[in-house]
C-alpha cells in the first residue's frame, strides 16, 4: 500500500469513526474513560513491559539525562494517568451546550449550539502519557484523534493505544475514533499534514523544529504554542515584599516552562530599594541588567539587545529599570510575545489600565505568571497554550476543542 | 524601495496602528463610522468621479454585465454604505464584554475578556463597497485592517480609503489603523501573506482561484467561505405546502448565493405525492433526479455521481428520494460541505434528532436554507461565512473579529 493510500485510509477512518462520537452522550464518553483508567491498573505490568523496551533502545541510543526520564513510566506516573481520566471524566460535557439563544422577528428561534471540532492530529513527542490524556480530552469534547508520537515512545504508545481501543469498544463507541499513527517517518506525517478534507486541526506538542516544520506543511489549521517571554512589571509604590515573592515564584519555580518570566521590568521609583533585596533574594539566578538596573545590582552582567527577545527557560533574568508603565507597556508590546505578563501594583487605576492594554494571552495583578495554567485557571485540564488569537488564546481546555453552530427552528420561515 | 521592505513598512505601521485602537472605547469608534458616514454624503460626487474612471477602464478593456455592475457605485449604492456605517455604529461593541468570570480556590478572580484579534488583511474583488464595509466591521471590533481590493476598482477603492483616514484622524483614532494597499502584482500580496508577525488574520472575499491562491501562500491563519452544497430533506408525513415553499425560496430566491439549495432530499413515503407538486412550482428549475425519483419527475434528466458533490449557483436541483432520515444525513455527511442544511416536519424526535446530528455551520427545522445568513440570524452585520470550524463556523459578526484573554486579579497569589 503507498503512503499516501494508507494515509488516506487512517484519515477517512477516524473521520467515519469519529461521527457518531460527534453527538454521542457524557455517559458513554466517561464510561469510555472509566474502563480505560481500569484497564491501566488491570495492564499496568504490560503497560510497563513495553516501556522498558523504549527505555533499553534509548539507552542503547546513548539517550540520558532529562530526554530519559520523559518517556519513562514507572507506577507513579501510571496512577497520573488514571487520576487525569477520572478527572476528565468528571468535567462537564462542553458538547451541547447552548452559548446563547434569540428570537428574531419573523419568528424563528436562532441558538448557538457547542459542537465537536471534528478529527484532531495530535503531534507530540517523548512522554507517552500524552497518548492517554491527548485521547481523553479530544474524545470528552467529541472528537475522533489521530495520534502521532515521537519513535522513541513506539512501544509504550502502542500499547497504550491498544488499551484505548479496547475501552472504546467496551463503551459502545466507535474504536476508530482513536488512531494511532505507527510510521516513524517525516513523511507520513507530512502526507497527513495534506488531508484538511478529513483533519480539521492539529495540534504539535513539542520543540520549536516540530512545531516549525507542522506550520510549513499543515493545509488545515494548528493551535500551536510558540514562545514565552513573560514579564513581571513592578510598578510605583508596589508592595515590595509581595512583589519579591513574585518575582521569585515567577522565575525560579519551574524556570523551564513557557510561563515563566524572563524580563522583570521596575519603576525607577522602587529600583533602589528593590533591585538589591531580589539579588539577595534569588542568588542563583543570573541578572542581566540595563544600565539603570546595573547601578543597584553590582553582580549583574550588562544587558543585550538580545536579551530583551530571549526565552531562557533557564535560571537567568533580564531586568531593566522603566520611568512609567507606559514605558513598560511599550517593552511587552515591542518585546514580548503576547503570552503572559503580570504587574505589582497597589494602584487601582494603572492595574486596571495595564489588564485593559496588555494584550498578551494571560494578564495579572499582584499574581505569578506561573498561574497562565489550564489547571490553574480552572479549565479543569489543558490540551495546550496556543499562541495565535484565532479560535483560542492562551491556556485552552475541554472547550476549546469544540465550535459552535447555529440552530434555527421555524414554522415555514422563508427568506423575504 | 524594495517589494518585502515595503511590505514590511505597511505590516509594521498597521500592528503600530492598531495598537491604541485596541483598547480605544466605543465612542471613539462610533464617532469614526459616523464621521464616515457624513463624509460619505458630502462626497460622493468625488466618489462617483474616482468610480467613473474605474468604469471606463473596464468598459474600454471589454468588461460587461454582472462584473461590471459590480463594480459601479452609483447614489443608491452610496447611500447603501451610508446606513451600512450607521448600523455598524448602533451595535454593541465587542471589545471589553467579558464571556465568563470564576473565583478559584486559591481567591484569584478569573474572567475572559473580549479583546481584538489585531491586525486583519481583508482581500476582495471588484465591489467597492467591501472597502467601506470591511473598515467599518474590523475597526470597531478594535482591529486595523489591510485593505487589498481589486485592481478594476483602484480608483473608487483609493477615494474611499482617503475618506476613511480622514475619518479615522477626525476621531482622534491613528490613521494608520486603515492601510489600502494600492499595488496590484500578485507578490505584493503574496509578500503579505507571508508576515504572521504582525498580521493575525486573513479574510478573502472573492472567486475560487483568489481564495486557493490566499490558502497556498498564508502563513498565518484564513478565514474564508469555500463552497455551499446545501440541503432540503422533506420528510416523512412533513407539511407538504410548508415544503413547497420552503424548497422553492431555497432553490429560486436567489440561486447565486452559497446558502441557496443544491439537493433535495425526499422521503419515499412522501415522493408521489411530493415531487409532481414540485415539479409544477418551479418549473423553471431542471431537475436531476435518481431513479427512485425520476419515476415522479417525468421531466427530470438522470442524476450522476457528480450531481450529488454540485454547487450550481444555478436554477439546477438535484433530486434523491431516500426511505429514512439516517439515509438523508449519511447522504448529506459524504456529499455535503458542512455549510447549511434544513428538515421539513412534523415529527418533533426527528426534527431534533436531526438538528443534533447533522455537523453542518447552519441546521435548520421548518425554515428556508436562505436564513443562514448573519444578518437573517441576527448578527447585525457579516464579515463572512466560515467553513472550518476553527474560531468561527458559519456566519461571522463582529463577535468572531475578535478573541479572549484570561484576566486575573490576584492579592499575591503563586503557584504551589
Amino acid at each position: 500500500m503507498s503512503l499516501a493510500h494508507e494515509t488516506e485510509q487512517i484519515a477517512l477512518a477516524a473521520k467515519e469513526g469519529g461521527r457518531a462520537l460527534s453527538h454521542a452522550g457524557r455517559a458513554e464518553k466517561d464510561r469510555f474513560l472509566l474502563h480505560a483508567a481500569r484497564l491501566l491498573k488491570e495492564k499496568s505490568a504490560e503497560i510497563l513491559a513495553a516501556n522498558a523496551q523504549d527505555l533499553a533502545r534509548a539507552e542503547s541510543a546513548g539517550v540520558q539525562g532529562a530526554m530519559l526520564d520523559r518517556l519513562a513510566l514507572n507506577p507513579k506516573r501510571i496512577d497520573g494517568m488514571i487520576s487525569a481520566l477520572q478527572e476528565i471524566a468528571a468535567l462537564e460535557d462542553p458538547v451541547g451546550a447552548i452559548d446563547a439563544g434569540w428570537r428574531r422577528p419573523n419568528g424563528i428561534m436562532v441558538e448557538r449550539r457547542r459542537i465537536p471540532l471534528g478529527v484532531i492530529l495530535m503531534i507530540y513527542e517523548a512522554r507517552p502519557n500524552v497518548t492517554v490524556d491527548a485521547a481523553a480530552l479530544c474524545v470528552k469534547a467529541g472528537n475522533a484523534v489521530i495520534l502521532r508520537g515521537g519513535s522513541e515512545a513506539r512501544s509504550s504508545n502502542l500499547a497504550l493505544a491498544a488499551l484505548l481501543s479496547e475501552a472504546l469498544s467496551a463503551a459502545g463507541l466507535d474504536p476508530r475514533a482513536v488512531r494511532y499513527v505507527d510510521n516513524p517517518a517525516r513523511e507520513a506525517l507530512y502526507e497527513l499534514l495534506q488531508r484538511p478534507g478529513e483533519i480539521d486541526l492539529c495540534i504539535p506538542r513539542g520543540g520549536e523544529g516540530l512545531v516549525k516544520a507542522v506550520y510549513e506543511h499543515a493545509k488545515m489549521p494548528v493551535l500551536a504554542h510558540e514562545r514565552g517571554v513573560c514579564h513581571v512589571y513592578v510598578d510605583q509604590s508596589a508592595d515590595l515584599e509581595m512583589a519579591l515573592s513574585i518575582t521569585e515564584n515567577a522565575k525560579v519555580q519551574r524556570p523551564s516552562t513557557c510561563n515563566a518570566a524572563e524580563t522583570l521590568l521596575v519603576h525607577e521609583d522602587e529600583a533602589a530599594r528593590f533591585l538589591p533585596l531580589l539579588a539577595a533574594r534569588i542568588p542563583q539566578v543570573a541578572l542581566r541588567a540595563d544600565a539603570k538596573a546595573l547601578a543597584h545590582l553590582p553582580g549583574a552582567t550588562p544587558a543585550t539587545e538580545e536579551d530583551w527577545f530571549a526565552e531562557y527557560l533557564d535560571l537567568i533574568l533580564a531586568v531593566r529599570v522603566v520611568s512609567s508603565i507606559e514605558e513598560a507597556m511599550d517593552h511587552i508590546a515591542r518585546y514580548g510575545s503576547r503570552h503572559t505578563e503580570a504587574i505589582v501594583t497597589r494602584h487601582q487605576g494603572r492595574a486596571e489600565r495595564f489588564l485593559r492594554e496588555v494584550g498578551s494571552s494571560t494578564v495579572l495583578v499582584n499574581a505569578s505568571t506561573r498561574l497562565a495554567d489550564g489547571g490553574e485557571l480552572g479549565l479543569g485540564a489543558e490540551i495546550g497554550i496556543s499562541n495565535t488569537r484565532m479560535h483560542a488564546f492562551g491556556p485552552m481546555g475541554l472547550r476549546e476543542l469544540t465550535t459552535t453552530k447555529f440552530v434555527v427552528r421555524g414554522e415555514g420561515q422563508l427568506r423575504g
